[in-house]
């Protein structure tokens, strides 16, 4: 079997790139799954997303005016207290799947730029 | 926010259709997660995913001659017992992202077409 490198790493500015950049297809798929170290990177990052409130989390910070969303524009939608909603977009921001810019009062949410299509493309492995 | 249904119910024709006719772009994204259920729906399906044995048992599944593998093809390259690979196919066949098939002595288990991608669509809805 193939051992490709599986990029799930933090993003960079390759994933920047590519968010940037593609309006069609995607890149080429990373292959089959190689090593042992590249599925538990993946398994890793699909925990963080296995669960309801954290996937609505991250859409609507995504579908937020700007890509950005604070706390207080996120309870109410997921019907919520903010110490759980937080609790939640710190796992979130931990597993590099959201950055968190402090303004003021609030402390704001965006997607890392790629990051959802990179692991939506390791995922694709019958590509 | 738009309340698009989100297509991870177990996979039909449509699922089919997509994996045996698409060669590069993806279909349109169904958009932001609308509902809690289809959360719900998709943060199952994660969670079966969200194992880094798993992840390498599909990738293997995907990789082997033919599309298909038995147990007995499996657990040399994971590197564990029969009756722990047959537990994680269980959890895989019962999530609906792998096809078992007895014939003879062994199970056969076959990717579901098109579900890996279907999965990779909804999560990338930043798209």
């Amino acid at each position: 079997m193939a051992n490709v490198h599986l990029d799930v790493t933090p993003t960079g500015s390759d994933a920047r790139d590519e968010a940037e950049g593609a309006t069609c297809c995607p890149p080429p798929s990373p292959g089959p799954i190689g090593t042992v170290e590249e599925a538990e990177r993946l398994a890793g990052l699909l925990k963080a997303l296995a669960e309801p409130t954290r996937l609505r989390l991250l859409s609507l910070v995504a579908a937020h005016e700007g890509g950005e969303a604070c706390v207080c524009d996120l309870t109410e939608p997921v019907g919520l207290s903010q110490p759980t909603v937080s609790h939640h977009l710190k796992i979130l921001v931990d597993a590099g799947l959201l950055t968190r810019e402090k303004r003021g009062v609030w402390a704001y949410y965006t997607l890392v730029p790629g990051r959802l299509r990179q692991i939506a493309h390791a995922l694709d492995f019958t590509r």
